[in-house]
């Protein structure tokens, strides 16, 4: 039998899982994942995502890669996953590709929505995936906010890795919208990559500034101090949707 | 202080209830509300609701009365119970209504939705409030079923109750529309009131229509027994939404 290289596309709802990642302790999604490949196959089958999501993110489409022996087809392969993962995981597609892609290195563009409710009661079924604020946001001053960060620039300010060494902390923000639809507030963040924690820190800010605790201006002297500090919020993980990923 | 009686509309994921009403050994949406109304007066306060939901139910908005001596506002009384309970039951609002109101008696219409994703995979974020059907479902067939059971009939091959003593078992559906949206079909039904799993009776024999198991016509010899029998299938709780009670 050949090796095989295959690519997921997956949805989850993170309410219940310690993330993507898998890690001692809490049950990722990753780890749902390699044991129902597992179970399905006898194989030790390590899968590779396009990125780590925290503890209760979501994602409407999140990519991973792994190699696979056993000569199923896709479409089996996706269903017989289905069948034994959680309701609260599903695989999308099942797609071949060429031995050599990689689902994090070749990303090309990800794209994240944050959810805000922004009313005074909101529902029970959007309790899990939106970040209910009750006091009316300004969207004027999170635009005007949004502004200053689009583009290429140091990111420091805006990730909760401030401590950590990393090459650099350096990125490329090509699209970052806040859109509203009545009580309902959007965040649309694309980049060829994110920091860690970069998006809800961002949210974090867009949603101060919404709130009149800090002026839009505030974002441009926060952002080139490249230095993480108690000015930027990191907003709740339940509103964060990994939306989706370019190749 | 004087008695207010007071009507609210209430939203809830019905997931994790055993339906709306108080009963032994699993919690009931009631005696949440019930609870968090003692917690706030001290006093003993019974709901009474438009009617009962089934165990794994939701509502978008059911109805209910009750009296209460502790004059708070009822825009406070609102936000402290949302307060007090969990994020899987909302109180939308909080009104006073004469003291001869009922909740149950002076129901003009209910209107209940059934909602089907009718595709192969369908999203973690709907699996907990679609049933999920992956055969295609033929849609004109249920639309056509749908129409023997518009209007004043005996509705004894639609119920679970058949076996219990009723006063009557006719109902008169002023409404019953299958609608079909790409991959979801939603089953609207109203009328003045239903029998016990009537909506769920009237879905699941909508449903065996659609995947051919038994044609439209037959709809009618069904409903002219007036006698529950397995040709009826009750559809699964999670699809059901009390969607709006009319006074």
């Amino acid at each position: 039998m050949s090796m095989r290289r295959l690519k997921i596309n997956i949805s989850y709802d993170g309410t219940d899982y310690g993330g993507w990642q898998i890690q001692p302790n809490r049950i990722s999604v990753q780890e749902k994942i390699e044991k129902a490949l597992h179970k399905l196959t006898s194989e030790t089958i390590r899968i590779h995502g396009s990125g780590r999501t925290d503890a209760g993110v979501h994602a409407k489409a999140q990519i991973a890669h792994f190699d696979i022996e056993k000569p199923f087809p896709n479409k089996n392969l996706k269903n017989a996953l289905n069948s034994i993962l959680p309701e609260d995981i599903r695989i999308n597609n099942v797609i071949s590709v060429k031995s050599d892609f990689h689902a994090r290195f070749d990303v090309k563009e990800k794209e994240y929505h944050y959810f805000i409710f922004n009313g005074d009661t909101i529902s029970p079924f959007d309790a899990k995936y939106k970040n209910h604020i009750k006091k009316s946001l300004n969207i004027s001053a999170m635009q005007k906010a949004a502004e200053y960060l689009i583009g290429k620039h140091d990111f420091a300010s805006f990730t909760a890795n401030a401590g950590k060494e990393l090459e650099t902390t350096v990125r490329n923000v090509t699209e970052l919208k806040v859109i509203k639809s009545g009580k309902n507030i959007t965040i649309v963040a694309k980049s060829e990559g994110f920091l860690y924690k970069m998006v809800r820190s961002i949210a974090g800010h867009l949603i101060r500034v919404g709130l009149n605790e800090i002026s839009p201006e505030a974002t441009k002297t926060i952002l080139e101090a490249a230095n993480r500090t108690n000015a930027v919020k990191t907003a709740p993980a339940k509103g964060l949707f990994l939306w989706n990923v370019k190749y």
